[in-house]
């Protein structure tokens, strides 16, 4: 198809695609002549993540295309699965961790390092999710709403049951392993986000007026 | 204090400030003299909270700006406590609801209230983060990757409970109510972002090489 087809097949400008197409977010179609070139379904499929990716999943044109390059060509052998997908998303913040990981200090001076060894959590005390867990925590207290260890545990709790539910569903082969952590890490988030949103409303409802 | 005082106070430059000044981001300090004002603890709190509803909670100005003002003057009267967190965070997207909710439809066209109706859970159908949800699930089958009906309803079970546990911290004065809801609201989807991240690593981990 030409890039006008790809357009109404995907309800992106020709102007957006033209510059997906230079930035390398999308590849090229195959030549037809000096000015035209031919697109596919792949092309549409590429299109659609990458929209995906952008307003639902809230990343940037750079992480979009970290992404699209550990998708494309994950680098399993030496850093395994998780630690593609953290490296994709994470960027600069990535810890190149080669070697055994330490363990979690539970005297730590950072709260989430504390609390994940209070836990008996198995990660590792280098992994930068931990200071966003800090800085979320912190971010909860500046706003003067008390998140304590009770109810930090009980966050806790129902985000162990998403994370067996998650890990369940990778496949095993490799690539598409990778595939299905670093798209469904993104994109499952808004999806929780909603939920809880209206999870909020129902239970509210339900004190107020139990169902007779 | 003075204007650098409070700069030094929150780690915020005084242009920054400045700029939330006339922003009306920050309320002004009591005028000293023509070119003088003097700031106290409550324009430090209110600065880390600007910071953390940005940095963290990612919201936009215009965000920030409505949920600052819901929390100064909530209307709760008129549409609820959740209805005024609502407004203020979904902004043009928010449906005034004065009527009595309608009944979800089983046979709606839209995936979320479907989902929504088959849970049991009270829900307005004209709630704009059904179709958060609805976009939310399409962008998952836009990047291939399945969540089914059974893999949505363990994330919904998941975030019930984590419902259970916001609601129950909401305290009972209304205007706390609404500031515990609409901070509560925007402030732990990043907690819980950085735990499920932190729960992939663990479950990962676990299943590799369960503990001996």
């Amino acid at each position: 198809m030409r890039i006008s087809a790809l357009a109404e097949a995907t309800g992106v400008s020709v102007a957006t695609l033209k510059y997906y197409l230079r930035e390398g977010l999308l590849h090229p179609g195959a030549v037809r002549s000096r000015t035209q070139a031919d697109y596919d379904e792949t092309h549409v499929e590429r299109v659609r993540l990458v929209r995906a990716l952008g307003d639902v999943g809230g990343l940037d044109l750079a992480t979009i295309r970290r992404v699209l390059a550990t998708i494309a060509e994950p680098d399993v052998e030496r850093v395994g699965i998780l630690g593609a997908a953290q490296r994709s998303l994470l960027g600069e913040a990535f810890v190149e961790i080669d070697d055994a990981p330490g363990e979690l200090d539970p005297d730590s001076p950072s709260r989430a390092r504390r609390f994940a060894a209070a836990r008996g959590w198995r990660i590792d005390p280098r992994d930068p999710v931990l200071d966003d867990l800090d800085a979320a925590w912190d971010a909860c207290d500046a706003a003067g709403i008390g998140v304590d260890e009770a109810r930090m545990s009980a966050y806790a709790d129902a985000t162990e049951t998403v994370a067996e539910v998650d890990v369940a569903s990778v496949p095993r082969e490799p690539a598409a392993a990778v595939r299905q952590v670093v798209l469904g890490t993104v994109l499952v988030d808004p999806v929780l986000a909603a939920l809880r949103r209206l999870a909020h409303q129902h239970v509210a409802v339900s004190r107020e007026t139990p169902p007779s």
